[in-house]
C-alpha cells in the first residue's frame, strides 16, 4: 500500500459512482484536516457530518446522530461515507455506514499515527456500550483506506504514542527480518514516517486477510491488548490513578505479555530485556502496586475477547512467532508486573 | 428444507457447543410458543429476554435493552441468541445479535406464517428509525431456521394473513410449474400448511442465495412491495383511512404493479384478471379515492430501495418472469389504482 493515493477516490468522484457524498470530521479534523482534503481530492460537494472528538462519545447517541443527519440528506444506499479522522471517529463511522440502509459504502482516511497503521484497516468497526469498549459493532471493509502522512503535521506530539504501541506490536508479530523489532530500532519515527505508516499498515492487513472475523489467527494482534485493555479500563476508573493514553496501557499489556512468554514459552530473555529498555525510551514507565495489580486481574474478566470463564493470552515463542489461546495463572501475571516495575 | 427440524440444534445444545444460551421472546411467543419450544428441545438452561410485540417496538429501543440484557448475563462470542417469534422479533433479534460483540450466532423459529416462508430467511436484519422501515440494520445470516408449523395453531385467524400476501408472491415469481401461482390456487391453505412452507420458503432462499447482498437479482422479491410499502405507511399516518397489516398493503402493490406490468410489459390479461379476482377471495377490498392515491405516489419517494432519484418497480413479463428496475409514470400509476378499485 502506497501512501497518498487519492487516485481511486478521485476517480470515482468524478465519475458519479455515488449519489451523494458524506464527510464525517470531529472539531479537530473539521478544523485542521478538512481544508488539505478537500485541497487533495477536489472534491466539490458534499455534506459534513460533525461529531464530537474523544472516546467518551464512540457511544449510540453519537450513531444515532449520524445515522439521523444521513436520513435528513436523503442519503440512500449509493451514497459514501468519508471518514476522516482517528480511531473513534473511523470505527463509529464504519458501524454508522455498515449498519445504514444495511450498509453504505465508506471510506477510511485515518488522521493518526495509530489510524494510519492499525485503527483504519482491519474492518472492525463499533461503539461502546455500558463502559465497555467496542461492546457493539460489525465486521465490515471500508472501500478504501487512504494514508497520506500530511495529516500527521496537525497533531500534537503526544498523540503519536497510540501509534507507536501498534507500530512496536506489528514488529514483534512479523517475521520479516528487515521489518521486525530489531529493524524497526533502527528507523527515525520522524524522518522514516512514510516507510513505516506503508509497511506496518500492510503487516496488520495481511493478518486480517487471513482471518477476517477473528475466530483464529487473527487472534495475534491482541498481543498486549488483553493486559492492556485492563491497564486501561484500571486507569480511567481509578480516581488516584493517572489516566493512561490507549497506547501507553498496550505497552505496559506488550512488556508484561513477554515477561509471561518468557516464563511460559521460553522467550528468550535476552529480547525480552532489549524490548522492555528501547521501548521506555518513548513511554514513562507506569508504576503499580500490589492493589491496583489485584484488581487488573480481575478486570480481566471482561475483555469481550474471553470466551466462556477463561481469559486467553496471545504469547510469543520468540519475535515474529506468536502462539494464541494460552491460559496464564494469576501467580505468572503478578510476576509480570514485577518485572515491569523494575528499574532499567 | 423440512419442516420441525430441531435435530441440529438439539445436538448442538447437547455438545455445548454455545457457552450460554439466550431465548428472545414477545409477551405472545412467551405465552404460547415457549412451553412447545422447551418441550421440543429438551433445553434446560437458558436465558430469557422478553420485548414488547408489534412494529412500534422495532427501534433501537427495544435493541438496546436486549444489548443490555446480553451484557448482564455475560453473553460473549460463543453466545446463541435463538428468536423465537414473527417477523419483527426475528428481524430485531438477528440485529442485535449480529452486532453484538461484532456478531454472535443466531438461529430463527418462526412462530408466523409470514415468518415461516419469508421474514425468518435471507438475513436481512434490522430495525425502523424515525419512521422508516428497516433503515437500520445489516445482511447476516441465521445459523439456522426451524420451520415447526405446531406454532401456527397459537395464532388468531387473521394473523396468516401477512403470509398469504408473501406466498402469493413467491407463486408469482417462480417458474416452477407445480408452485406457480395456477398450482399454488389448487391447494388448501390449511390441510397443505407443510407442503406450502416447506416450498414456498425455499423459493425466498433459492432466490436470496444467488444475490446475498441485494444488489441486483434479490430485488424480484420487491415484487408488490414498492406500492405495497408506501401504501402501507399511509394507511397508517391517515386518521381517517383503515390501518392496512403489511400483507393487505402487500396485496394491494401486487395487484397494481402487476397491471403496470400489463401495460408496460404486456404481461397477460387474462392471468392479471385471474389473479386479481382469486387473491381477493383472501383479502377484503380497500377504497382509495384520488386523494389518496396522489399521497401515496408521493409516499413512493421515501422508500429506501430508491437510488438517486427514481422509484424502480418490479415487474412481470409474465408469471415467474420478472424484471427489475422498471420506472413508472405518475399516469398509469394512478390507472393501476382504478384498475385495482374495480368490482370484480
Amino acid at each position: 500500500m502506497k501512501t497518498e493515493q487519492y487516485s481511486l477516490l478521485k476517480e470515482k468522484l468524478a465519475s458519479k459512482a455515488f449519489s451523494s457524498i458524506f464527510v464525517l470530521v470531529d472539531e479537530n479534523t473539521d478544523k485542521f484536516c478538512l481544508d488539505i482534503f478537500i485541497k487533495k481530492t477536489n472534491i466539490d460537494k458534499f455534506n459534513k457530518i460533525t461529531i464530537n472528538s474523544g472516546e467518551e462519545n464512540k457511544n449510540i447517541d453519537t450513531c444515532l446522530m449520524i445515522w439521523d443527519k444521513l436520513n435528513f440528506f436523503n442519503a440512500d444506499r449509493k451514497s459514501l461515507l468519508i471518514n476522516l479522522g482517528g480511531g473513534v471517529l473511523t470505527d463509529i463511522g464504519g458501524f454508522a455506514a455498515s449498519t445504514y440502509l444495511r450498509g453504505i459504502n465508506f471510506v477510511n482516511i485515518p488522521t493518526t499515527l495509530l489510524g494510519m497503521v492499525d485503527a483504519a484497516h482491519g474492518g472492525k468497526t463499533g461503539i461502546d456500550f455500558k463502559l465497555l469498549k467496542n461492546q457493539i459493532g460489525v465486521f465490515s471493509e471500508p472501500k478504501e483506506v487512504i494514508l497520506d502522512s500530511v495529516y500527521l503535521t496537525t497533531l500534537k506530539k503526544d498523540e503519536f504514542i497510540n501509534g507507536y504501541a501498534e507500530i512496536f506490536k506489528h514488529s514483534l508479530l512479523t517475521n520479516k527480518k528487515d521489518l521486525n523489532f530489531n529493524s524497526l530500532i533502527k528507523l527515525d519515527f520522524h524522518k522514516d514516517v512514510n516507510f513505516i505508516i506503508e509497511k506496518y499498515s500492510e503487516i496488520k492487513k495481511e493478518i486480517v486477510e487471513l482471518d477476517k472475523f477473528e475466530s483464529s489467527q487473527r487472534k495475534i494482534l491482541n498481543l498486549g491488548h488483553t493486559i492492556g485493555h485492563a491497564v486501561e479500563s484500571y486507569s480511567y476508573m481509578t480516581p488516584n490513578f493517572k489516566e493512561l493514553r490507549h497506547g501507553e496501557a498496550i505497552i505496559v499489556g506488550i512488556i508484561t505479555e513477554l515477561y509471561i512468554s518468557y516464563k511460559q514459552l521460553n522467550f528468550p530473555i535476552i529480547d525480552l530485556k532489549n524490548i522492555k529498555s528501547n521501548i521506555l525510551k518513548y513511554f514513562d514507565q507506569v508504576k503499580f502496586d500490589n492493589k491496583d495489580i489485584s484488581l487488573i486481574h480481575d478486570l480481566l474478566a471482561y475483555d469481550k475477547k474471553n470466551e466462556g470463564e477463561k481469559v486467553n493470552f496471545v504469547l510469543l515463542k520468540e519475535i515474529g512467532r506468536p502462539i494464541i489461546d494460552q491460559e496464564v495463572s494469576e501467580e505468572v501475571f503478578r510476576e509480570s508486573f514485577k518485572f515491569y516495575n523494575q528499574s532499567l
